[in-house]
């Protein structure tokens, strides 16, 4: 841990020229903040912020930081959760913001900062810097998405480092299985630039070397381009929301409804009662679409889509869910108590909704785990039992990506509760919650956020030694300098 | 390259048992034979095979063998086509065979030897040595299929290992993303034991291990027992064959067919007018679908399937097809030029029989190749007009994937041509066709059979030094010992 000199940030100043380079006290003396300041947990100190606009300069900006010791922590959107792009509170550290890394080095002087278009190959190439809302809205008016549905608008860089997936990962997958090339700058002497931006779909030469730095939050290497699979832009949906039988019901359905809409099931989603009235609470105008305004216990969000405009001669989406929930129904047993079919932009302003919802409805203490599909109802049937006697008080309002396995496992305490007052409390619980999910259901104790400052202590305790110990090497291998503050090994 | 002596053999008897361990002139002296050649490419020669039964096995002969400095090769369906799964002719290299890896610790005692089927996740849990056709004939009673769709019948573990894709990538992928855990031995001092089983969709918990040892062909460690992604059967289906106007209405065709038939859409694939007849002249019994059997100079193959059964209230797959055929037909400029609406299995009996067909018309010389989806066919009209000047008399006999960019491009020499008494001959004409693949068209010069003896050249020639170097090191880390032949650094 090196602290940055004056002539050092003079250095970076030459490879990043003025616009590329922050320095503290700089302006008003508060241009660093947004930088030092993550969306959900705590805030740091930099050292400096620097905003390279090609690959090339990421690439002179690590040389010179690895030969001096220097610390920089990559920072793509800056709204991930778990406090991987934000500095430490030392001060000396520096921020590699992705607010400049928009273009890509794979066109010419003339479409340089522009996305790529390949609709043969149907893929993008695009800066790291660029965001999802930047990228849709290019790709929207020629029919096309990048299919990771998600709630906040991160940059593709650090949508790539955590392997994002989101409401729609069920018929989509996740960022890891969207992205057919990368190119990747390592913290070494040389500041080595990898490309690896084929774009092929298939081709099996050797080690697949993108997968070692997708998920890894920028530890082995800051991604600073790719090439992304785009598809078709859905042109007819329907949604329903599905009240469950019960618990084991939700399983049920899952399986039905795969078996009798294949892939045209876009989205199978479960939100709580708890969080629903958090989020009615929150956002008054949302409509409460269910009878008396009474919420069921647990509602699911189902939604069929395709990517061809209804034709005159086909069943149109809303007559086949129509057609499915009759059959689902038509068991003895069904595993339905309820359906409502609806307008799917209700029904998705109500799940986006949850988010802030949940936020706002006391102390939340926020958990992205999963599990085998199979696991994740038996977690919140155990944890609705075993919660209140261990924790009283605690509030269960989770929603989750039921077809996939993902849980949002959300507690919400009271905000006047004394025991917040108790510093140990939180992490105790947190500890708990998240032994529970590992040790007992063999789940992961983060599903889509990656690793930083605020998972690492769950990563240090349940990453076998060995796993560690290789973790280390690897990253030896491919970035011996210091590149944010998770550290895997 | 150590020579194993006849105590090393005692000591791996030891740990296998007798059923385990092939010794070299063991009873009629030929038992390694099965061993030692590989389907398509060449023969080498065994010092021993060893049979381990369970990863535990597995672990103990590869500390062994490293510790005394053995060359093992991972040999799994030992049906891949780039030699990685033979010996070499040295006789000092042992065979790791995945015969007996049938079974998976993941089990209890009473499941031992059986796949382990989680419906609710929609996995299964299998040893490295189950075969694909055993996969298959286990999960077909239950409604579902593991989605790779292959000529060969290789053993999972060899497919993971090559990642192989298959004619159903476009819809399905190829194994790595049906791939959710391996475990895996690493030729290390313990041969040590890494268990990445958990089955789950999303986890973000630092290095995704099982991608450094997919499509790696075992070089960086041995896979035991995976956790597959398995989908419903599908329960209707149809296909048609489609006259492209021209070469580049083949593309043209595929977006058309993406954007009106969605997923419906599971394969589409390019067949040569001399595959075609190769595959006619090998297998009389099949049908001439053609009006006149006049083969048209090229040919696709596009199936629809889904998994639900029809219903009486929605329209047909065939009457799906006969729509979108009309629509694509309606344009003035349409890219079809005819298209016959036909029995699938038909359909695919010719599409399958290409494989051995071309085998048969010539001596083959087969690349698998990939590209951008819309290189493709521009690669193909480059060579046909390039080849006969620069190699005449060689005709190409080409099928591939169009729908994911991947080409079995192969080329056919009359059996009696002198040129073949030339033993450079093949080996320039090889590398005259890969380095327009791969420079030219910046194509892979394996899609989906890896890295073997046959194509090691290639990657020694078309891998950056920096990532070879790279490679030696994450080789190094993981496991030192001498796995396999094949070299990465």
């Amino acid at each position: 841990m090196t602290s940055p000199t004056p002539q050092d940030l003079d250095t970076l100043n030459d490879i990043v020229g003025e616009k590329g380079l922050i320095r503290p006290g700089g302006h008003g003396g508060d241009d660093l903040v947004p930088y030092e300041t993550c969306v959900r947990y705590g805030s740091g100190q930099a050292a400096f912020v620097v905003r390279p606009a090609t690959s090339k300069e990421v690439s002179r900006v690590l040389a010179y930081c690895h030969g001096r010791g220097i610390t920089l922590v990559p920072q793509s959107g800056n709204s991930g959760l778990v406090g991987a792009s934000t500095p430490d509170g030392s001060g000396t550290q520096g921020v590699l913001s992705f607010d400049r890394l928009t273009g890509t080095s794979e066109s010419d002087a003339t479409t340089y900062g522009q996305i790529l278009f390949d609709e043969e190959n149907r893929t993008v190439t695009v800066g790291a810097g660029v965001r999802l809302s930047d990228l849709n809205a290019f790709l929207e008016p020629k029919g096309y998405v990048f299919p990771i549905d998600l709630g906040a608008d991160p940059r593709i860089g650090g949508m790539i480092a955590t392997n994002t997936g989101g409401a729609r990962f069920l018929r989509y997958g996740d960022v890891r299985q969207n992205t057919l090339g990368v190119k990747v700058v390592l913290a070494d002497e040389a500041g080595t630039e990898l490309n690896f931006m084929s774009g092929l779909r298939k081709d099996n030469t050797g080690i697949d070397w993108k997968h070692l730095f997708i998920g890894t939050t920028g530890v082995l290497g800051v991604i600073t381009e790719a090439v992304l699979n785009v598809v078709r832009l859905p042109q007819q949906s329907t949604a329903a929301l599905l009240v469950p039988r019960d618990e084991a019901a939700v399983l049920k359905l899952l399986l039905e409804m795969e078996e009798r809409c294949d892939t045209n099931l876009t989205a199978f989603e479960g939100m709580s009662a708890e969080a629903i009235r958090a989020a009615f609470d929150h956002v008054p105008s949302l409509r409460n679409p269910f009878p008396g305004g009474e919420i069921p216990n647990y509602v699911l969000l189902v939604e069929l889509s395709r990517t061809w405009a209804k034709r005159d001669s086909e069943q149109s989406l809303d007559e086949l869910m129509e057609v499915v929930l009759a059959e689902i129904w038509e068991d003895e047993d069904a595993p339905l108590d309820n359906a409502f079919i609806g307008r799917p932009e209700e029904m998705w302003a109500l799940r986006h909704a949850l988010s802030e919802g949940v936020k706002h409805a006391g102390k939340l203490v926020a958990f992205d785990v999963s599990f085998r599909r199979g696991d994740l109802m038996k977690f919140r049937a155990f944890m609705a039992k075993e919660l209140p006697e261990k924790f009283p008080n605690v509030r269960i309002c989770d929603f989750g990506h039921v077809g996939d396995g993902g849980l949002h496992f959300n507690l919400s305490i009271p905000q006047d509760d004394p025991r917040l007052d108790d510093e140990n409390f939180i992490p105790s619980l947190r500890e708990w919650v998240v032994q529970i999910v590992v040790e007992k259901y063999n789940g992961s104790f983060s599903a889509e956020h990656a690793i930083g400052r605020s998972n690492q202590g769950f990563y240090d305790s349940y990453t076998p030694k060995k796993v560690k110990e290789l973790a280390a090497q690897i990253k030896n291998v491919l970035s011996p300098g210091n590149l944010g503050d998770v550290k895997l090994g």
